[in-house]
């Protein structure tokens, strides 16, 4: 087959960015797969089809797309966020899709760096389709953060999230922290839920606020995972919110825990029992927690708090991101954001680079990602 | 004389833009006067002169303005961005002067609220000239917050400006707070300083960092009058940076501290002695340290730290506006940008409106005003 002659570069630049916005409708439903959307441009170039890759186990955004384009496909071009898969897992390889479906050309953003499913563009190229990569790559890997970091890492990508005055407090010297923000920002987290597979809080937290964790108001949004750091088997009591059936609630315990303290929980929260954290440290060793929840699906995990989960997250290097609330407030005294990480000078400190900066209802957000370990002078 | 066609009221409101512009470049240097811009209109609305108050004891921004227009201002307007002044200070009243030039109409921002200086409007207006106050009255205002704030309240309006990691550490467990925010952003607290009229530090920060707190790299700038809050003349030692002659230094001791603790310091720095803070507070007593300002011409302060100087401004309720330096980090120990300001619960936190937030370099700037205090519930 000849190659049909390329869209002009416009179109299909929108056509990738219009398949970047559909790929994040996927996010919080489709782990342990990545976000992808799709669009197909006919021989002519004009969009016949789009598709997002919508839940695990479901179809790929190309069979979508395709499907909605159905012989207009013939001759055109497949606009996809990521490489398309050539493996058979719980769908066939889109490849083949591609193939069958006449498509001419095919262009994607990132390539897959997953063992089991690259080889995509090889494939289409042996067909004797015009295979281009890297097309907006930076825009469409940022949506799939999490999927690419945790495939690069193998543990789950976390984003710390915090809430607190400008002054760094995260509540008052009496414990007072309902509410800091505002019910913008309240709101803005549940969306930052929605998009996570699970969410983790200490048993500090857990303890003081009897949080509930799921999701409200954002429909049709999937539940993440609520997770509790509990090392002592002490903190998430039978009655707990977070063990009502709102979403499916894992406690990780340490593995020396007494049998009795786990067994007063529900049967339906599944309790992991997990080594404590190594010399130095407190609480669970979390490379295991985070191997715990990678092996159960989780690729974008939302710390939640409190400051000493998030102390030891951030002295061990397992901080990928940071979002933080900041309400126009001083605090004065009172806990702090972030306790125990144990950087005792400036050279130590965690060095990030600002990413977005939003100001939601009379707050501040404020993204981050850590910056590259620089050699100390 | 029968009032002239008004400009239409674009130009004007353009005017008074530009005159606003105008009085802005006069902070830092017009105290124990408000910054004021004008700007001349022809009998056409044709801008023909302008002018800005450059210096206390200086021309009014309307004697600029008119001696630039010269003949032309005559059946003009004026657009000015405080009502005219209508006494004789260091310099004869602009109420005079805009009659004699000829000017048929005024048309001024915020009316003047100082009780030697007003009655402008009146006095033109008896002389049968056209005016109106209120245009862009909120923008004038804000460039003149400083003056305006210190006529209401009678004491210098109070910046603090600290600089922080995002967890609000001021400094990292062992001190090192050198530097935290990036060079852009200490290049833009000259910039604040350069505004001030006086330049506020503790005795913690005299100690700790042995400050100079001149402006450098903003050129023409004069430079503020430096003060350190020295409790116990223990602070600032002969040989001392803000010792130096590049600006006048004000030394605040108790005043119960043995003389022979203050003759040893240099003889151009200035040394006050003032009461001690009132039962239950530390330090010098605040209001006495402002009223000292105040009658030194201070009407804009900038108070830079530290965390415990800064805690008793806003136990006081004497931070009138709240300027953060936030550099994109996680210090994770070390001190808090505010301490011992004594609100024990949420409900006593300080609650701010943020007015700006600017990134600047890799850090984020923001300004805030507190909210005014509203009841408990």
């Amino acid at each position: 087959m000849a190659p049909a002659p390329a869209a002009p570069a416009a179109r299909e630049s929108d056509a990738m960015r219009r398949a970047i916005a559909l790929s994040a409708r996927g996010l919080g439903a489709t782990s342990p797969n990545p976000v992808v959307g799709c669009v197909v441009l006919d021989a002519a170039g004009r969009p016949v089809g789009e598709g997002w890759h919508r839940r695990a186990g479901g179809p790929h955004a190309e069979i979508h797309a395709l499907a909605e384009a159905g012989d207009e496909a013939r001759g055109g071009t497949a606009i996809v966020t990521l490489e398309p898969c050539d493996h058979t897992g719980r769908t066939g390889p889109c490849t083949r899709a591609l193939v069958d479906a006449g498509i001419a050309r095919v262009v994607y953003a990132v390539p897959d760096p997953h063992p089991a499913a690259r080889g995509g563009a090889e494939t289409l190229a042996a067909a004797g389709i015009d295979v281009e990569g890297g097309l907006l790559h930076a825009e469409a890997a940022e949506v799939n953060t999490a999927w690419l970091t945790s495939v690069r890492l193998g543990r789950p990508h976390v984003t710390w999230k915090y809430a607190a005055g400008l002054d760094g407090r995260v509540a008052a010297a009496d414990g007072t922290s309902r509410w800091i923000t505002s019910p913008e920002s309240r709101a803005d987290v549940h969306r930052l839920r929605a998009e996570a597979d699970a969410v983790l809080v200490g048993s500090g937290t857990a303890r003081a606020d009897d949080p509930h964790l799921a999701v409200r108001g954002v429909p049709g949004a999937p539940q993440p995972m609520r997770v509790v750091a509990d090392t002592g088997a002490d903190a998430v009591h039978p009655g707990a919110r977070i063990l009502d059936n709102a979403a499916p609630t894992l406690i990780a315990v340490a593995e020396d825990t007494p049998v009795r303290k786990t067994a007063r929980l529900p049967e339906h929260a599944e309790v992991v029992r997990l080594p404590r954290a190594q010399a130095g440290g407190r609480g669970l060793h979390l490379p295991a927690l985070l191997a715990a929840l990678h092996e159960r699906g989780v690729r974008a995990l939302l710390l939640e708090g409190g400051p000493t989960l998030a102390g030891s997250f951030a002295a061990a290097g397992l901080v990928d991101r940071v979002t933080g609330y900041l309400a126009p407030a001083l605090l004065g005294e009172g806990p702090q954001v972030l306790a125990g990480a144990g950087f005792t000078t400036l050279a130590h400190a965690l060095r990030l680079s600002l990413t977005d900066v939003t100001r939601i209802g009379p707050d501040l957000r404020i993204t981050a990602v850590p910056l590259p370990a620089t050699e100390e002078s």
